[in-house]
Parts: C-alpha cells; sequence; structure tokens
C-alpha cells in the first residue's frame, strides 16, 4: 500500500530546514534540487547518471509534454515515469508559464487559457481542471495548480487581478485534485504577488487556507533584483505552514539558492545547470568556467580533482575546451553532467551543514570561494 | 616490458578468420569493427559505453586532430588515449582520405599534398613522413601509410598513376615508421588499385616485400556495386600473406561485413553506426528502423529485449521516437549506443560462429533475417 504524501522536518538551522518528501515514487531529501526534465527526457543526461549525481526528484514540463507526446499517450504507455525510465519521484509544473512565454496566441479568460501550439500551431485549451488531469494522466508524484504569472515590471492593478485570479484557480484545481489523484500524490499551491509584499502575504494565507500538500512562490527569478526576491521570499515563508514543503520556482544560481534555503525555501528546480551544460559552461566550487575559452587549451587538470563525478574527475580541461570548440555532443553531456553533479552536491553541503548547525559557515565559505573566482 | 605487435590465428571457417591483435593497449578480437572516434570522440557516446559494447578498438582521424586540436598539442597532453579517456588500442587512419574529401585548395606532388583546413582556412602540408610523425604524437597502436585514394569512377591511367605513387608513399612511411615508432606499434599498408584486378594485385605483392605489420584494402566502399567491391576483396587476399591482418577501409553495412569476413577480412570500421544514431536511425537483427517514422509512436516494445545493451533493452521504441521527433540529445545518445552496441553483437556472433565452424549458417540465418525485415 502506497504511503500518503509526508514532508518530515529532520532538524533547523536557523530557518533553514533539512526534511525529508515521502512520495509513491519514493523519498527526497530537502533542501533539494530538481533539474529539468522539459520534454521526458534531462538534455543530454542518461537517467542513471541523473540519478548517480544525487538527485532525488526531477522536474517534467506539462505544456511540452502535453504537446509532444501528448499527455494521453503517456498515459497509454505507462506514465511519464516509465516512459522515461525513471523510477523515482517526478513533479510537474502545470504549464501555465510555458504556455505564457512559448506558446502563440493566447486568449486569457476566467475559464483558462487557449492557445497555439509553438510546434505545430494546433489549437489547445488549458483550464484548471485540465492542468491537474494531465498531470495525473502523466503521473506524476507532485502536481502544481494552473497559476498566472505575470510578467515583471507588472501594475499593481495587474499583479493583483493576477494573483486573485491564480487563488480561484487554486480552488479549482484542488477539486479535480482530489478527484484524480492517486495514492499518496500532492498538489502544491503557488504563491504569487509579483513584488507586492501585501499581495504575497494575502496569496500565501489564502492558499494556506486550502491546505495544500505544500506550497511555491512562483512569479520570482524573472528579472528581479536578488534583494527583492530575498524581500518576497522573507515576507512569504512566515505566512506558509512550517510543517508543509517550499518550493521557490525556477530557482536559481548556486547563490540565489543558499540565500533561500537560509529564509526557509526546501525545494528548487532551474534550467541552469542543464542549459549551461549546452553551452559549454562547466560549474565548479571555484566559480562558473567557460570552456570555450582558450586559457583551457593545454590545461591537463580535471575540472574537480576531488569529485566523485566522473566528468569532473575523468577528462582533462582540455579535452573538455576541444569538444567544445569541435560542437560535439559529448561536450553537452560531459557538461550537463558535471553540472548538475555540482548542483547535487551543493545541495548535500547544504543538507549536511544543516544538519550539523552551521549553516551560516557554509553559505559564507560557498559564496566567499564563488565571490573570489569572480574576481579573477 | 611492451610485447611486439602480433597476430595470433585461432581459427580458420573456409576464407573466414577468428584471431586475435596484440597491441601496446591490450588485445583485438577479430574480425573486429572499429567504431570511429573523429575528433577525439566516438559521437555522442561516452567511452565506457564504448568499450562495454564489446569494443576492443577504435579508429581516430589523423586529419581531424591534426587540425584541431593538433597533434603537437595532443601529444603534449600525454597522447590521444589519455586525452580522450580511452586505454584501449586506437588505429589511426594517414588523414589522406579526408584531406582528398574535406579540405580545400589542394595541391597534390610526388612530396605529398598541401592543402587548406576545412575549419579556418589555415595552409598544412601532409607528407608520408608527416601523416607518420602525426600518428605518432597521438600515440595510436595501429598507424596507416598516407596513400592516394582516387574518386570512382577513374581511368585506368589515373588509378595506376594513383596506386604507384601509394606504393611510393608506402615505402617512405615505411622508413618514417621504423624511425618514430614506439614499442608494439603497427603500420598497415594500403592495397590500392581502384576496379582494375591486377593494378590490385599488383599493389598487394609490392606491398607485401615491404613486410608491413598487416594490409589494408583502400579506395572501395566508395559507391561501386557491392559485387565489385566483393570481386576486389576476393582478388586481393590471397595476394597479402596469411600470416598478417587485414584490414577493409571505410566497410561497411552489417550485409558487406559478413560478406567480406567470408573473404577473409579481420578488421572493419565505418561510421555507419554512429552517424545512422544521430539520425534517428536503429539497427536492429529486424533490420534497420527509422524512429522516425510515426509507426513507432505508440509501440511500448524495446528495440529488442533479448539485447544486454541499455539502449536496445530499457526504453520503449515509443520514447526513442519522442526523442527523435524532439530533437533531443538523448536520442542520438541512444540511438548511437544501441548501433555500436548491435555491430559488436554482430562481431561477437561472427566471431562465434568461425569457431563453432558455423560461419556458413550464421552468414545466411543473419542475411535471410535482413532481407526478411527489408521486405516489410
Amino acid at each position: 500500500m502506497t504511503k500518503p504524501f509526508a514532508f518530515i522536518l529532520n532538524a533547523t538551522d536557523g530557518a533553514a530546514r533539512l526534511g525529508e518528501l515521502q512520495t509513491p515514487h519514493g523519498a527526497v531529501r530537502t533542501p533539494a534540487f530538481m533539474p529539468v526534465g522539459t520534454a521526458g527526457t534531462v538534455k543530454a543526461m542518461f537517467t542513471d547518471h541523473v540519478r548517480a549525481a544525487g538527485t532525488d526528484i526531477l522536474l517534467g514540463n506539462t505544456y511540452h509534454l502535453m504537446l509532444r507526446p501528448g499527455a494521453e499517450r503517456v498515459a497509454r504507455l505507462g506514465g511519464l515515469h516509465k516512459f522515461m525510465n525513471w523510477d523515482e519521484p517526478i513533479l510537474t509544473d502545470s504549464g501555465g508559464f510555458q504556455v505564457m512565454s512559448l506558446a502563440k496566441l493566447r486568449t486569457m479568460s476566467e475559464a483558462g487559457v487557449v492557445f497555439q501550439s509553438h510546434i505545430d500551431g494546433s489549437r489547445h485549451e488549458m483550464s484548471p481542471e485540465r492542468s491537474i488531469e494531465i498531470q495525473s494522466l502523466l503521473g506524476s508524484d507532485i502536481q502544481m495548480q494552473l497559476d498566472e504569472c505575470v510578467a515583471l515590471p507588472a501594475s499593481r492593478d495587474e499583479t493583483e487581478r493576477a494573483m486573485e485570479l491564480s487563488l480561484r484557480w487554486a480552488e479549482r484545481s484542488r477539486v479535480a485534485f482530489k478527484r484524480l489523484a492517486g495514492p499518496g500524490q500532492a498538489m502544491f499551491g503557488i504563491v504569487q504577488g509579483g513584488t507586492e509584499l501585501d499581495l504575497r502575504v494575502r496569496s500565501a494565507e489564502a492558499l494556506t487556507a486550502m491546505d495544500c500538500e505544500g506550497y511555491s512562490i512562483g512569479g520570482l527569478a524573472v528579472g528581479e533584483p536578488q534583494a527583492i526576491m530575498l524581500e518576497m521570499i522573507g515576507a512569504t515563508v512566515p505566512r506558509l505552514p512550517a510543517a508543509k514543503p517550499r518550493y521557490l520556482m525556477g530557482v536559481g544560481t548556486p547563490q540565489d539558492i543558499l540565500l533561500a534555503v537560509e529564509r526557509g525555501i526546501d525545494m528548487f528546480d532551474c534550467v541552469m545547470p542543464t542549459r549551461a551544460g549546452r553551452h559549454g559552461l562547466a560549474y565548479t566550487w571555484d566559480g562558473k568556467l567557460n570552456m570555450k575559452n582558450a586559457v583551457h587549451a593545454d590545461d591537463l587538470r580535471p575540472l574537480d580533482a576531488a569529485s566523485s563525478a566522473p566528468p569532473a574527475r575523468d577528462y582533462s580541461r582540455a579535452y573538455l575546451h576541444h569538444l567544445v570548440r569541435s560542437g560535439e555532443y559529448l561536450a553537452g553531456m560531459l557538461l550537463t553532467w558535471n553540472n548538475v553533479a555540482f548542483y547535487q552536491d551543493l545541495m548535500s553541503g547544504i543538507r549536511a551543514a544543516i544538519e550539523l548547525r552551521r549553516f551560516q559557515e557554509f553559505k559564507a565559505e560557498t559564496l566567499a570561494r564563488f565571490e573570489r573566482s569572480d574576481q579573477d
């Protein structure tokens, strides 16, 4: 019998939290970083390397999967886990963010969004109910409500309208989820409100009343200054129930993650490590390296001799430079793997530091190390 | 102490031969298929998967590596094996074929070829001596003489001129090789002569007199009918010393390989399995599948449930179809791996059949299975 979804808090250090999610596909150690598996694959990685790098949970994109290969098809094929050969937890987004950023000819209404596919121009409808239905067809362990994320900067009126709409969509999502959810699955509500502190608070409180399994903070890391993002997180987290997991959507840099964990965030997702890997960038404890740079052409050192990750340990920087310059598949394969492993090593370091009640020292040391290398 | 290069003949079945090459980086079971690692990487594959698929030896391209990252640089970085993280045997070609097919503004003379890089237009010289020098800098276990491979169709005069030039270049390559070769390294001469039987014979006999460690048959599989290719092989092989390995360059399809093994060929290389993998094609025992085809969209079957290769066994055809349609890295990664594993399984089947003196049956069964599927 599948256990119910649960969040177990094992330790705290200031506002930083060490915990564990229990899902139908296993446990997730938090703070957790979710690599993005947009179209049923973490781009340029085999799932066994994703797992071995320390990944407990992936993010799948509802928008991409509903268009290709289609949610009903994935369901017929046994669900997203089986489809992509990943028998660990999956969180899916609602599709709303990508509809707004990728789809064509969007028409918003109280009911939902009508849009055209960016792939073939086909017409689709997305409502709170359909989003949850798609996520149920995919079989994701953690599902997101449909929300409206306004582009920043936005007027207060526009921000408030979108936040209120998102709350009504949360209610409808919740009803659909309770009807469709499988055993142990979870649905998270999404706090909106742009950069308006009082709207963020109102959104958080209204969602808390809906008793979701967890809460996301959306609409941040979309171009606003880091200080504003941190202010919004700081104002929102205390209004969310302490016993529920908190997920900061689309974040972010290693620095962002450290500062958000410090403010009580438990979960993250971001395309940075994977996208950077396909663009010749390598994350290391001494900062981000552009492997295309000629400075690496004769460098026999690996990215990180102390790493347990093969791409960081078994190949010279000179070789990685050569692969990037030559436009080889293996460049994207090795650098993506390195970057996902780096992010998971960072999360592992964060979790160990919280457990030892030395998160502040770990944060300061790590930020200082990144900063020193940025000045090189 | 490194053992000398050796070829040990373990069994024969008709003209088909089961053997083993001994090289400074280990043994090579023959008949052997060498995946092509053009620019220091078997495109879209990790070397540990190349190895686990049953690959004993890779081919590296002198032309590509001399241009980028440069032979002297590879030598400074510890040689090609270390550079690309492959501690098994490597054969390098002479660079001549790619100079003729890729480089710009070529000027041929008795001395060699002057050409411009297809990458950046830089000017380079390639002589028999420089080709061997580059291959020594790369540190390859088996090196090829520089030859001139004329495009087919060619006049008899042109074919004869190029064959005679290739023989003089073989002599010069041999002198350079004896001066530069490391312990246990080998140099193969290359039989030319187009589709002229008597020229092929003359080339083979002249090269045999040079006592190379092995012999290649070049200038075939460049567009001529298969029957002509087989006729040339049939005429050439008996003129080569039985105690030396025979390498048919640039071949080929699974069918070509079976028919060439039947005629006494020990080694092959071809870009087919790797290139096909990046273009959505999957080799299977039931023929080549175009995974882009909509017929696969709902097919839950793996490519080959009985395979020991993860890409053939652990993913549905529907998923592979989705990856190909979506242009995902993972499509090329999984299909290339599948195809290299298929080719190595074919070679393994060939070797087992020769050992059991049932090569004819194996050949007939395998060809019939391919043919049946081609009619589907």
